[in-house]
């Protein structure tokens, strides 16, 4: 299993209009071979700090949707106000881990 | 669902001794009243960073097994050669989540 993380940082107060888009995301990924499933966390200790994580069958299973077709369809739906948040407060990095133990 | 994740930073000869010992863990905490499931990643940029990752039903039950004997025994039965690998080269935060989309 292949996990993807990446962590997004907002001021506090873009922190629920984040999530609000994020519960209403596109699910075109959802049926994308080798994608298992997503999970958006928010850290109990600071609200502006989001972790989306993302969970596949294998490394190539992942690179091939980051390259795809329905990846840029979910990114482009993103709304102009919420795209902003993100560029003007993230601090994103895309971490990509094997699962080595269970 | 509350998320735990903990980051060990090793040096990249004494990974697969870790691995060997997450893999051999005494599965006690499977049990626990509102666990769900841990995962151990190996980052694929750095075979040294491993991140330790589990899922709660929700806090309460996350902070009730950190202060259990379940917990203090899961511990103590680390080989002793691999808490010194551990604690001479841990770069370890431990961070909470809620889980608020999927």
């Amino acid at each position: 299993m292949y996990v993807s993380l990446s962590r997004l940082r907002v001021k506090e107060h873009g922190a629920p209009r984040l999530t609000a888009a994020f519960r209403a995301r596109a699910h075109l990924v959802d049926d994308v071979d080798g994608f298992i499933d997503l999970q958006v966390w928010q850290s109990d200790r600071d609200a502006g700090e989001l972790v989306m994580v993302s969970r596949w069958r294998d490394r190539a299973s992942f690179t091939a949707y980051m390259k795809s077709e329905a990846h840029a369809i979910s990114h482009d739906r993103i709304d102009p106000s919420v795209q902003e948040l993100i560029k003007l407060e993230r601090l994103e990095h895309l971490h990509t881990y094997e699962v080595i133990a269970e």
